[in-house]
């Protein structure tokens, strides 16, 4: 199948990688001549450029641009698509994505490939990036099912494992476990931050291990990602926010009032409660 | 040397099994026979008994029950203990165990390795635990210099990275760093099972990835340990949840105005922050 990528970052060079790997014809679109180069000497893509012409041969084409630049990139693309050519995208929110470019292009399937990396860019580019991981795809009533059919085949062939909902369902639930872990994160290294004594702050930076590591880590990453969460998921957010601080304030509360029993009952509840949840073990 | 150690549970039996491939006479003391047995089945100590009675050759005892023993254990080991003998424990709160024990036995250490596991009890000792992490030791005016010297040597040993500091001091540390992202965790995963559409729930669940699985490890964690950090940290950590709400006020406002800049420089402000800490890399 020939395949395109517009978007060589992380995502996109990482699909280019295991789709080549499994007898595709990958077509990548960069806006830099530079990531075209690299994408093509780091065996991501059969062929890249700058243009969007190159994508006329493309059966299938993955958007994996910034999600803010999504429906744009659709109605540039259009004029230079095959007419039954399947479009689909790797934003981590679904509503305004599938809302604004279902009308532009029908044959269109959402999906949400649920894998990352501290790096981003090209060159954190790795095979296997979404083997075992979830990936979900959001078509709506009025997708062609044979779109969706295409698109699924893909995405199994990466070994991820499909989940289709609407796009509404996965944006609650990824403000749930995605977007808001991103700010518990970042107010708990800003808290941190907030120490006055010098001594004791210093002390803090030296002292903090794996916990302190596990739970900052999203919160220290890409601020622009963070910012789009936010923006893009800005009502489920922040309905989650709310419920969050709510659930903070019980445990305050608790701990204030000294009741001891009171808080084991609350950490023996989120212990059963997080093993409900399909992590992978823990390290 | 002759060390003893009471408690012979992760930290106990991990130090257990350092100490005797650096060559030490290892003896532990276990409230369980069945303890006993295992630990010196894994090798873990060269004797084990239920009786304090073994501990009288010890020139180091180890304290390695759960915080809220220390002072009493203490107390029931005087009268077998030899006159010039150490005691050290491994609490992860040092004012309240430093003030009780002090007065018991002047020669006393109040010590802290900063090292885990997601498994406890004697099975889950593991040899290395403590090599590159820190082991903060937090002597009073009052220590006996030789005492603090003659500890210190022995976590050296263990290649730990040693700090000293005043016990107010470890406590305020923790409290941000090990103590508040328990609470903030396992608010978390509180918030994440307050979500009321089944649908929703079950996705959540299901698309939970290495972000949520990060950010909920220490909630999900002993809810006994949650426990004994609140209640003999309580100040300090009600101070840092304080600081955290604050902090997650701020954010919340920022993303309720769709203040998308000033998130951005708040994000942008947690990753420069997060690289101040000396955190071993993420994987």
């Amino acid at each position: 199948m020939n395949i395109g990528i517009v978007g060589l970052g992380l995502i996109g060079g990482s699909l280019g990688l295991d789709l080549r790997a499994l007898g595709h014809q990958v077509l990548g679109v960069s806006r830099q001549e530079r990531t075209c180069q690299v994408a093509i000497d780091r065996g991501v893509v059969d062929d890249a450029s700058v243009n969007l012409t190159l994508l006329a041969a493309a059966d299938v084409v993955f958007i994996c641009t910034p999600i803010g630049q999504i429906a744009s990139m659709v109605q540039q693309l259009i004029p230079h698509l095959s007419p039954n050519a399947i479009l689909t995208d790797v934003g981590s929110v679904k509503t305004p994505v599938v809302e604004a470019v279902t009308p532009l292009w029908l044959n269109f399937v959402g999906g949400h490939p649920m894998a990352g990396r501290e790096y981003s860019g090209i060159e954190a580019a790795v095979s296997g990036l979404f083997a075992g991981n979830p990936y979900v795809l959001t078509p709506i009533e009025t997708t062609p099912p044979e779109a969706v059919k295409v698109v699924e085949q893909i995405v199994r062939s990466l070994t991820s494992n499909v989940y289709f909902c609407h796009p509404a369902d996965h944006d609650q639930a990824v403000a749930w476990i995605s977007h808001l872990p991103v700010m518990v994160s970042a107010s708990l290294i800003h808290a941190c931050g907030s120490e006055t004594d010098p001594v004791v702050l210093e002390l803090l930076q030296q002292l903090a291990s794996s916990g302190f590591r596990d739970t900052s880590r999203v919160g220290g990453g890409n601020p622009e990602l963070g910012v789009m969460m936010a923006r893009y998921n800005r009502e489920f957010l922040w309905r989650s926010l709310l419920n969050y601080r709510q659930s903070l304030d019980q445990l305050i509360e608790l701990i204030d009032q000294e009741n001891w029993k009171g808080l084991e009952q609350r950490l023996q509840e989120t212990q059963a409660q997080r093993s409900q949840f399909h992590l992978k073990a823990d390290d």
